[in-house]
C-alpha cells in the first residue's frame, strides 16, 4: 500500500478513528485502526467491537493495499504534522512496518496483520430512513443526559429510540432515564421508519454519534434492526450493537395529572439553584422550592456549613406548595430548556414532577422529589 | 461586622485567598479566610501555615469587625453572583452565622472564632527592595519547570533566589535545578538588594506569586529574611516561609568548556522534537541528535511501537557528534526561549550540555545527555 493524504483530511478520519478505540485494550488489535487504500479512497476503520466506525477520506493512491496501526500513534503524529502538510503512508508488507512521510519527518510504525482485525459483520437492516442531523442532535442531546450509569440496570445504560404514538401522530421518540429523572423527546417521523424496532442505543454510541451531527444540514442515513444500529454520512460510517435488553414502560412514570403549574424564566432558575446549592458540599444536596401566589423560595439548608436562600418572581396561582430536589438534577433539567420559560406541574411533594419548555409537549422531562 | 463590596472587588480578593487554601484540611480553620474590616477597607487573609496571603479590597465599612468563613464556599458563591452585583456581609457575633446578602440571595455561612485563626509572625526583614512585575516574572517564569518534584531533595523543591557576580557585576539571580537539568536567569540587582541573603522560595510561592505579576508595570515590594520572604503589591500581600536548607553549589553543574555550537530556530526545534516523540510511549523517551555539518537528525527508536527520524537544517560546524536526551527535558528547556534562536553548547556525547537563547547569557540552561 501506499497513499498520500492532505494532513487536515486524515487528521478528521483518524481522530474519529482513535475515540472509538478504548485506551486500555487486552487485545492488542483493538488499539490499531485498519487502513485500506483503493482507488482514490482510503478507509480508516476502528471498533472497539461494539462500535465500528469507518472513515472514509480522499487519497492518491499509489498501491492499493491493506494494514492495521495504532490508531493513537498515528493520530498524535498526524496532529503534530504543519498544516497543510501531504502525508505520505507507505506499507512494504515485508517489513511489517508502516512508513509516515511527510516534509522532513519520517516515521516507521509497527503494524499487525489486517486479516487479524475484526471486521463488524454486516447485518439485514429491517428499516432504513433518512433523518436531518439538526433533528437527531436534538433527539440526543436533550435526553442523553438522564441515561444511567448503573451498571447492574444495564438496560438503562442508553437512550432508547422508538417509534411511538403522539397528539398529532406517530413521531420518532428518544427516551432516558436513570430511575430518578426521564427525558422524553420526540420529532417528526421521517418517512420509511414507522416500522423501526424499538433500540436502546449504548451510551458511548450516543457520544460517537454526536460527531457526525455538527452540520445542520447534513442528511444521516439511519438503519435498525434488532441487535443493530447504523448512522452514515457521505464520509463517516457509525454502527453499533444496541443494548440487549427491553426498556422498561416509562409511560406510566410520566404524570398526567399534575395541575400545580409553575412558569419560571429558566436561566434565572438554574442560576439560583446553582447558587443555593454551593453552601451544601454533600453530593445529594437537597434544595427545596417553596411555592406561593407568584413567588418561589429556593432554599438550602446544610447544617454544618451553612444555609442558602433566594427569591424567584413566577406565575404561580395555585395553593401553597414545599417541594424537595436533588440540586444536581434540577440543574441538569433546566439546562436542557431552549426557550425563555420552564414549566413545571406538580402534583404533591411526594409525587413525580413534570417539566416543559413553554408549552411544547415535543419534550419533556420528569424528575423525582426527595425529602427535605 | 457588616460591609459591603461590589462582587468584582470581592471575587478578586476571596480568589486570591482560596488559592492559598489548601484542599483538605485536618486542622478545621485552615479552610476559613479571615476577613477583618476597618476604615473604609476589607482585609481578607488566608494562609496554608508556610504561606499567607492578605488582600485589601475597597469596602463601606458600616460596623468593624472580624470572622472567619469558609474560602471555597464564600468563592464560589461569590463566583456565581451577578457581576456588578453589591455584596453584603453581616456578622452579628452571636449567632455564629456570616451573612451574605446580594438581590435576592441571602446565605448564612458558619464562621469560626477570628482568635483562632494562625496569623502569620510577622518578621524582622534583613533586606527590603522593589522589583518590577516584568522582571520577577522573567525570573521565576523562565527557571520554575526545573523545580525538583523529589521530596527527599527537599532542598530542590524551590526556586533559589539570591545575589551573584555576573560578567557584568553583580546581579539578583533565580536559579532551580532537579539534578537533570538546570535554569539560571540573571536580571539587574535593584537598588538594596545588594546584601539580600539567598533564599529557596517553594514551588507553591512561586506559583501563588505569579498571580501577583501580570501587570507589567507594577512595582512589587519585595522583602527578605533568612526564613522568609514576602511580595507585595498595593493590595496583595504574599509572605512564604522559604525552604530551611542549602542549595547545593549549582556552578559546578554549568560547564564553560563546551565548544560544540549549533544554532537552531527554536520552534522548529521543539516542534520536530515533539513529534519524534510520538511514537514511543514510555515515560523517559530518549530523542538522539545526530549532528553533522548544518544538519541535525532526530530520531527515536522504540522497538515495539516504531521509529521516527526528523532532519532539520542548522548552523553546526564541528565534527560529527551523537548526543540522547530526555525528550520532554529538551522541550521544556526549547519552550523557554523567547528568541528566534536556541544555541546549544556541546562536549562530548556524556557531558552535560549547555543552552542559551541566541547570544544572551542571562538565561542559560543545563541539561544532563541520556545514553541511546
Amino acid at each position: 500500500m501506499k497513499i498520500s493524504v492532505e494532513r487536515g483530511t486524515l487528521l478528521k478520519a483518524v481522530s474519529q478513528a482513535q475515540s472509538v478505540v478504548e485506551r486500555r485494550n487486552t487485545i492488542p488489535i483493538l488499539a490499531n485502526v485498519l487502513i485500506e487504500a483503493e482507488g482514490n479512497t482510503a478507509q480508516f476503520r476502528a471498533t472497539d467491537l461494539d462500535i465500528e466506525v469507518v472513515d472514509k477520506a480522499a487519497a492518491q493512491v499509489e498501491r492499493a493495499g491493506a494494514t492495521t496501526v495504532s490508531a493513537n500513534t498515528l493520530h498524535e503524529i498526524v496532529r503534530k504534522l504543519p498544516d497543510g502538510a501531504l502525508v505520505t503512508l507507505t506499507d512494504d508488507g515485508a517489513s511489517g512496518r508502516l512508513t509516515v512521510e511527510a516534509g522532513r519527518s519520517n516515521f516507521s510504525l509497527a503494524t499487525l496483520p489486517k486479516e487479524d482485525f475484526p471486521v463488524m459483520a454486516s447485518s439485514e437492516y429491517a428499516c432504513n430512513f433518512t433523518a436531518n442531523a439538526a433533528q437527531l442532535r436534538r433527539l440526543f442531546d436533550k435526553s442523553k443526559f438522564a441515561i444511567s450509569t448503573e451498571e447492574t440496570r444495564y438496560y438503562l445504560n442508553g437512550v432508547y429510540m422508538h417509534v411511538s404514538d403522539a397528539e398529532g401522530g406517530k413521531v420518532l421518540r428518544c427516551v432516558a432515564t436513570d430511575g430518578h429523572r426521564l427525558a422524553r423527546i420526540d420529532s417528526a417521523l421521517p418517512e420509511g421508519a414507522s416500522e423501526m424496532p424499538g433500540v436502546i442505543v449504548p451510551r458511548k454510541t450516543v457520544g460517537e454519534l454526536r460527531k457526525l451531527l455538527d452540520d445542520d444540514e447534513m442528511d444521516i442515513a439511519v438503519s435498525v434492526s434488532e441487535t443493530k444500529v447504523r448512522f452514515a454520512t457521505p464520509d463517516i460510517t457509525l454502527t453499533s450493537k444496541v443494548i440487549d435488553g427491553t426498556f422498561p414502560d416509562y409511560t406510566r412514570v410520566i404524570p398526567s395529572g399534575n395541575t400545580r403549574r409553575l412558569e419560571v424564566d429558566a436561566a434565572e432558575f438554574a442560576q439560583a439553584v446553582d447558587r443555593v446549592a454551593t453552601v451544601s458540599s454533600e453530593r445529594s444536596r437537597a434544595v427545596k422550592l417553596a411555592l406561593d401566589e407568584d413567588r418561589l423560595i429556593l432554599s438550602v439548608n446544610a447544617p454544618d456549613s451553612g444555609a442558602a436562600e433566594e427569591e424567584l418572581a413566577v406565575a404561580y396561582g395555585d395553593e401553597r406548595l414545599e417541594i424537595g430536589f436533588n440540586a444536581k438534577y434540577l440543574l441538569e433539567i433546566a439546562s436542557q430548556v431552549d426557550r425563555e420559560n420552564a414549566v413545571f406541574m406538580f402534583n404533591s411533594a411526594g409525587d413525580p414532577t413534570l417539566m416543559r419548555e413553554g408549552n411544547d409537549t415535543t419534550a419533556v422531562y420528569v424528575v423525582m422529589p426527595m425529602r427535605v
